[in-house]
């Protein structure tokens, strides 16, 4: 592992956190909450592991790998579920950093 | 502050975390999640605050009192929304556990 | 999984959380730091870990098992850590915690 | 508040994390530990402080003021510790990032 995939890593975790915080405090404005509620709690749990695993990260933490993996399922079960809101740009925007997030952090265990 | 208010302060932000988190995911679970929106949001915010405030506790962190502060408000914004919804036991025993929180918070900073 | 072992499971996280914690400082405190560098480093990431899934267990999370087992690991390796430092209370309470939530940890995940 | 300064804020914060764990990492590997131990402390608690502050604007949360003057406090005094050590490159480099973050949370707030 290079410091760039590092540093890109760590950049695509957080680029995740907002991107799921957003789509979060969105959800939670729309006129029918009752639909998000998938969407809500993914987004939660998604941006808490993604903030979590990039500390560690920038801490070179005993535990990366095993973190980066946890990341990975976290973003690809949180950008399946909002790749299904087609209505909604801040699903889609989140479901983009998801996948993207989930990718490098498979790149770093691989 | 005694090493006793200190314990029983980390111990009341431990049970607020648990109240709030019990409170949100089952707020997530209900038929109408709209009327639940605000409850959802202040119950997350709460939860993490108070968390991040035993954390620093455990640690005798430099910033325990700012975050006493922090967490007696945001428990108490909590408790003030949770205790609207007089139907919802869990709304009402997240809303006791904040309160006696607050208090305790309140207490760390007096 | 019964909601007894998922609240001993919670209690013993967060008792490990203070353990650490207090090892910690109190390791930042002693005369030789030097000696104790890996035990600090270890701590602290044994505490934001079991913290992370204490937060985690309470909301009941989609990933909860995968926090169990990186809890358990991280717990096991702190614990060894501390269990080497003979001489000191603060090393031999945090091993004692540490062992004990791994356990219960595994519990979990069994 | 712009959307523009509320994303400065955000990045500045993660930016400040990253400074703060790799100072906190670098001193842990030093031959001396025992100078850098008040380094080592406010290191992480400025990194926690400023993951916090940042996860809370990127959900707009209702405590993003009370967040960002803990936050610059917090890069205030870690700044004002690390910029003490003129011979160690991550601590010059962690209080620039400090400060820098210290000043643009003290500008959401004005």
């Amino acid at each position: 592992m290079t410091q760039e995939q590092l540093q890109e890593c760590i950049d695509e975790c957080l680029r995740c956190v907002q991107a799921c915080n957003y789509c979060y405090k969105s959800c939670l404005e729309e006129e029918s909450v009752d639909m998000m509620k998938d969407c809500i709690r993914l987004d939660r749990e998604c941006a808490d592991i993604c903030a979590f695993t990039a500390q560690a990260l920038t801490q070179h933490s005993t535990y990366s790998t095993e973190l980066c993996r946890l990341c990975a399922d976290a973003c690809e079960r949180c950008g399946n579920e909002c790749s299904k809101h087609h209505h909604s740009a801040h699903c889609q925007k989140c479901a983009e950093a998801c996948f993207r997030c989930a990718e490098v952090c498979r790149k770093m265990i691989a």
